[in-house]
Order: structure tokens, then sequence, then C-alpha cells
């Protein structure tokens, strides 16, 4: 009996009882509840479990359509959820800008509702404007993942981000996460936020003033107040940031920064805020060093970190497909958890 | 015992004498006869409903090869006949110019003849020139779907068109069909009047005298004699256009017209032959508002009615998914008619 | 029993002893033994025959992940490789820069790593760099297959050709092929001089004193002792090189080559160097005429022979998605010679 005989496939075994699952939409992890993010994690050990076998298929989403909505370039996200979307049975095409007439101003809500017209499940969206996932969310009934929406949000990365944390350190109730870098305009450390406060973690952000949220410029103290992001730590000190750290973040420097007049230059950016093997000695010794990619080495991470033995960036790779097959099993309906067993 | 087992799949079932189908290839309805028409539509009606259950495939395609070559960019087209593929179990590989070295002049014969070498059973083709598809269509043995062909002819639009029509009214004979816009550069208006007179429908077509074709401009009467158009009235009055309509079709208005000098502007454009409520309020009671989309919401249509209770713009959206399907499962050499409900 | 329920699908029931297989990536023919060419095309002459079936697909690679990864435009070789990879049942996914963040500068090796990461089983590379495909395989343990990289090498396509003459000469030992062209920047003349000469094939390569590889224009002598290419015969009279000819192929004249100052210009190369019916007139009377695709008729090539009865131009477009069929199979660690039919 094989994969694609079971009429079953996919019903969950688990015996804990399964914790709700309201979302509809993924759109970013402010309105995720401990309990909520437990469950995507729960639910990705199983999908990592099926991508570690030999033939990592199953064939829960089968019949389901998921539709690649990219507006900016990506090779690793949409990658990434293609190859989720099809480890799960379902059917995948991918749209994206340079390819499509999207070009020519057809505008994101009828085209969003065109393809729930022509039954698509899920629509995955990246666009370069904060809060797009969100119009196209009140605008139809298909789910809409968020793969990124301006410097606002990437909850998926998020996701991703602390299943990769939670298998190293467990619970991260109390564990010092420090991000490292162009903190202003990066939607992962934003997602990253919200997650990581709301499994108790305690978050250190890091970079030059010009780089850091307007909210979060008072340093050292919680910036909830003045802001809408989370209660978290600022630090313009990269060597006190990192003292303690158990995770260090680097997170990507985008040239057009130094264009856009906020750094002196990209060799003053590196020089100061570079992660490197002599800063991180000052972190907990059982430390690990992340990345969401594409990495700049010799920029934001130092080349011999960036693959040495405390990186964990291909991990983080790995989990990403694990953790993207579980948000499209649970917007499908599944219950979170284990994935049957029987269903191979 | 699954679809994925069942070798005689997608067999029909149907019990009435299924009519003859003699096409290799779908280039343009003028060619169509009645029946020939209606087979599709009958087709269509099985793979609708297939489309509306919950694991929507069939493998009655399965192992086919269906190749997208699309010269020009498009989001809708593209997508339509993809999930059509793939819900018919067929593999569905997609070729675009932006991502292909059809940009460094590659011809077209030469390719199609490359991608039929490579066993592609369907090409589907859009092309910026007329005719292109016919031209391929000479030199390959695979079936040719033309998606748009310059201005000359997109069928697959006009079928779903005419399918959702029937939908609606049954019989379409009688029926006083308007479409109001650009007509002369209209590849959807132009297969849609074949269809419309093949089925006995009344066609009426609206727009200012610069954006009518050459032959229809002698207004208010058969146009046949002058040109290589079927018969239609032509009316440059909206409000006249529109009274006791049955359908009423609004055309994208494309932005180079204007800089071409074929309109004044677009707001004068606007202002003269938008669709709006108050000008369907002359339609017949009963008329359904359609759009070939992507809408231009405000120029051509005004928003309320594009989304309002007579707009039936999103069903053809679907209703283009189940008509593709069709047309790929008869150039398989499939009969037209139910398909069998066993294959599930 | 169909073919998605057989857990042993492909396994190989060739009673002869099946040659070793030492390639974790294929990078060019260089390293490739007369023994090791033979058993890919041994492989392919089963994936031919598999092509040839009316449901041409067998599921050997199923749940196995086949990643294209192209720099430079591609139609043709792109479309071989999905459908190859999909005809053996596995995913294929397609990146390419225009739809992806290489076009922002992403490393090679970052992107090869984090495609490995998502747990891609092949990477197909196309690069405009020589040595791309060899850099790429340095940092990953996934299989990577050069196809083409800059002017240096591009083996698949050169197994194809070996795979086409076989089919009509058996033994290519002591037949004589002639590449006409540009010599010099065709990564197809380089790949295709070691695999025929492995094989033990005269090879002579003819073209204008500027298109010759600078190692090669000593005429009339083998020219392995100043160069990294195996022993062939240089020629710039074309009428000469033809002589006796078992093997005509013309190589496609990229344009910038005229830009590029190496050509008087494209009438006169076509005057001098145009495989036309007269010049084949001096060829062995079974001989047959090859191209790689795409063709300029009228340039490289007359337009009679290259439509002509001794073109076999498009069967090596077939026989480039079963050569392909083949290497992704081996690649898999199947072993080389016939496929299981009961896989079927």
């Amino acid at each position: 009996m094989t994969t694609e005989t079971m009429p079953s496939a996919g019903a969950p075994t688990s015996s804990r009882p399964a914790p709700a699952w309201r979302h509809q939409h993924i759109l970013d992890l402010d309105n995720f509840g401990r309990d909520e993010i437990e469950a995507v994690l729960d639910t990705a050990d199983s999908m990592r479990e099926i991508l570690d076998r030999r033939i990592a298929r199953v064939p829960a989403l089968r019949g389901r359509t998921v539709v690649n909505l990219f507006y900016e370039p990506s090779t690793r996200t949409r990658a990434s959820f293609e190859l989720a979307g099809k480890a799960l049975g379902a059917d995948v095409i991918s749209l994206t800008a340079a390819m499509s007439s999207v070009q020519k101003g057809e505008s994101l809500i009828d085209t969003v509702r065109t393809l729930r017209a022509m039954r698509a499940d899920v629509i995955v969206m990246r666009h370069s404007s904060a809060g797009a996932a969100y119009l196209a969310a009140e605008h139809t009934d298909a789910s809409i993942i968020n793969a990124g929406d301006g410097a606002h949000a990437h909850p998926t990365q998020a996701l991703l981000d602390l299943y990769t944390m939670r298998q190293h350190f467990g619970d991260l109730a109390g564990k010092r996460v420090v991000m490292v870098g162009d903190i202003s305009h990066s939607r992962v450390a934003r997602s990253d936020m919200w997650g990581l406060t709301a499994l108790g973690a305690r978050v250190v952000v890091c970079g030059p003033p010009t780089l850091l949220p307007r909210g979060l410029r008072a340093s050292e103290r919680p910036a909830h107040a003045e802001s809408a992001l989370p209660p978290v730590t600022v630090e313009t000190d990269i060597e006190r940031a990192i003292e303690g750290a158990h995770i260090v973040m680097a997170l990507r420097l985008q040239s057009e920064r130094q264009q856009g007049g906020l750094l002196p230059s990209v060799g003053e950016y590196a020089r100061r805020y570079q992660v490197t093997a002599q800063r991180l000695a000052r972190a907990h010794p059982d430390h690990i060093l992340m990345h969401p990619g594409p990495k700049n080495e010799g920029v934001e991470i130092a080349a011999d970190v960036a693959t040495g033995d405390r990186s964990i960036i291909e991990e983080q790779v790995t989990n990403g497909v694990a953790v993207r097959m579980a948000l499209l099993y649970l917007l499908a309906g599944y219950a979170p958890g284990d994935v049957d067993g029987g269903s191979r």
C-alpha cells in the first residue's frame, strides 16, 4: 500500500488534545499566541520527519492548489513554498511580476479574486508594499500567506527561525536573542520580535542608530510604549549586545541603505557591526548563529563564522520547508500535531 | 480505489450520440459550427462539475504534456491553462519570453517543432502577431491552442463567454449581446462575434468610431458584406446599444489607445462609454454583466456594477478553467459529453 | 496494478553485467571513458522506448527533486530537463535569473547550498561563466548537471549527439565527424570532441581562423599537444572538411561574433561556411546532418538541407529528453541498462 492510495492520508493521530487553530490567513505573528505558535512548530516536527524520509511525499493536499504570487524577485522563499506544496501533493503554480501581466498595472485585488475564482486554495504573496497581504486577505476567502510585505512582516521566516531555535534550546523562555543589522528595514526582524516575545525570549536588537526603527532608538528600555512593536531591548554597541546571547542573528545589509544616505560606507558598517568570531566569543558558550539569507559574507557576517560549527543557517533553510508544509497543512483544515504515520 | 489507479479514467458515459469532433487545433471560432460549440460546452459542464468537487482532479490526461508558450505577459490565461491541465493530470510546463531564449530571436516555427519533438501534445500559444498560431499549426502535428494572437482571435475566451451565457440563459438564440469598448483591437470581441452568431444571438458592438473595425463603421447594418467578420449591428451610442440587452460585456481599454491618438482622453472615454448602473437600467431586467478581465474599474466599467449582483465576471474566470479542461480533453481524443463519474 | 503502486519501480533487469557508474556530477565528458558513455547511451535506449509509449511515464524518481537553475535564458534545454524529470516522476522546479533574486547578486555557492538544504537532489545549472558548474559541485553534495557553462562545456548536449549518431551508425569508431562554425565559442563542440574521441570517431573541426580555438589554429595536425582539447583535425576549407564525412554538424553562429570583430559580415560567413546541399554532396552517401539548435537557417545552414531527408535535427531533440532521463536515473543511484518493464 502506498502513499497515493490512502484516502485518509494525513489525519492526525496525536493523543494529546489539539490546540485550536483559528487562522484563515498567515499575515504576521502579532496575532499569534504562544499556543498557536507551538501548534505550528509541533506540526512542523512531523513535517521535518517526512522530509527526512527517502521519499519525502505525503498526499495530504492532493487536489489543492497553491499559487505563488511574487511581485518581488525571490529564489529561496518561492522555491521553499513550491517544494513544501509539492511534498504534500498540492499543485503549485508560480506567477511572478517578470512573467505576468501584473507588470501592466493589473490591480492586486483583481488578481487575487481572479486566482480564487480559478479555485486557488492558498495564495502565497510577496509584495514591496507593507500591508499588501492584508489588503488581499480582505477581498478573498482563499488563504493568504504573507511571504514578505515591504519592510513590514515575514511571518513564515519568523516561524522557521522559532522552530530552529526550539530544536536547539527547547523552551525559549528567558533565552537571549540578539538581532544585528538593519532592524529598521527588516521584515524578518519585526516578525521575529513578535514570535520571540510570545514565547518568552528576551530580544535585543542592535545596529547603527540610523537603521533602528524610530520607536526603538531610545536605548536600553522597552520600546512598546512608543511603537507598534513588542517590548525589546535596544543596543547600539555590538559587543554589549552579544554578551551572553544564546542566539545571534545577523541580518542582510541591503546595499540600497548606503545609497540612501543611512550608512557612511559598507566598510564602516562591517567594521562596527559585522558578526565575527571575536565578537561571538562574548556569547553564551552554547550559542547558535543564524541568518535569514541570502548572506553578504564579509559584510554583516564574517565568512568563517557563517560556515562555522555554531552556524545553523542551512538548518534554517531545511526547516523552512517543514514549517511551510505545516502551515499549508493547517490552513487546509487539518488539526495540528503529528501527521498520521499510516498515510505513508 | 482512487483516481490514480483507474486505467479507464475519463471515458465518457453519455448516452446521447456524441457529435463528431474534427478539430486538431483551436485557432478561432470562425470554423466552428453550432454543434461543435455545443459539444465543447457540454463537455465543459462535466468539467465544471469536477471542479466543484473537494478533490478536483481526474487522470484523463496522465502522461500527456501541455506546454504554455507565451510571447506576451499573462497572468490569468496562463494560470487558467496550467490549472486546467493539472486538474486532468497532464504535465504542464510554462515557457515565457521573459525567461527563455525566444527573446534571442529563435524562430516561432523552430520553437514549435522543437517542443513537438520533445513530445508536447498540446502547445498553448499567445503571441503579439495576428496569425502566429496559424503559422505554428501549419508546421506541427501537435495541437495548437490559440491563447491570443495580436488583435485577431482568442477562441478559448469566447468559449468561456458562451458557456457562461448559456449557464444563465440556456439557448442563446435571439438574445441581444452588447459588447462595449475598443472593438477594433479586441481579439476577444472578434472571437465572441463568431461564436455568438453561430449560436444565433443578436450581436451589437458599441464604441467610439475610431475604435470600431473598419468594416463595421457604417452604422446599423450587417457588416458581413464588407469585412471578414460575421453580421453584427454597430452602434456608437451606448444608451441605444444597451437598450433591452440580455448580456452586456465591457471590454478593457488599453491605455496605448490614447497615446496612439485614437482617443481624446481616458476621462472622455469613460464619460461616454463607461458601463454604469444608470446605463444598465436600460438593459433587459434579467441582464448579466461580463468582462474578460483584467478590469479597469472607473474606466470602461463602474466599480459598483463590476462587483454588483448582475456581474458574473468571477463566474467567467471559474468557467474558463472548465472550458479549457474540456478543450484539452477533446484534443486528447476523448469524445464530447459527460466525463465518466467512475473515474474518480 | 499501475505505475503509481509499484514500490520497486525502475529496478534494472538487464542480464549483462552493469558497468560501474562512478559519477556524482555531470560536468563535462573529458573524464568519461568509453564504457561510461556507453552506459549512458544504453540507459537512454530504455528511456527512448518509454518516451514512445502512449503514457510516457515511470515513477523511478518519485519523491526526488530536480531544480533547474538557469542564469542564462533557455527554452529547449530547460524544457528538455523539465520533461525528462517529470517523465520519471520527479518534482521539477525552475528558477531563472529573470524571476529570482539571483539578479540581486546572491552568490552562486550560497544559492546552491540553499537549494541543497531544501533537499534538491539534482541541480541542473546553466551559467555564462566557464567553470560555474564546477564551482557549484565543489560546495554541495547534490548532483550538479552542467547545462552549459560559458563557452566551456555542455555535456548533456554532447551525449544526445552521441546517442543520435549511434542510432544511425552503431559503432562510431573510425567515423568522420565534421563540426562547422564557431568552434571557438561553442561549448557543444568542446564537449562533443571529448565524447567523440572517447568513442573512436575521427573529428574534424572547420571554421574561419578567427573562430577556431587558439590551440587548434595550426592546421591539419592533432592539436592535443598545445591545448586542453582532445586530438582533432583542423580544416578551414569547408569542401575539404566535408569530404567523405559520415556526420556533419552545423553550429549556431552567434550574432555577437560579428559585432566583436571576429567576422567581416554574416553574409560573408554564410557564403564561405554555410552547410548547403552542394557541399553535402561531397559527404559520405549515408551521411547525416545535425545541429544543436536553435538554427539560423540561411546563415550556418541552408533551409532546404535543415529540413531535408538527411537532417536528423528533430531526432536530436527527442533523444535529448531520453538522454537527460538516463542521466537523472543514473545519478539517482540506479544501475545502467534496461529499465524494468515491470515498473510500468
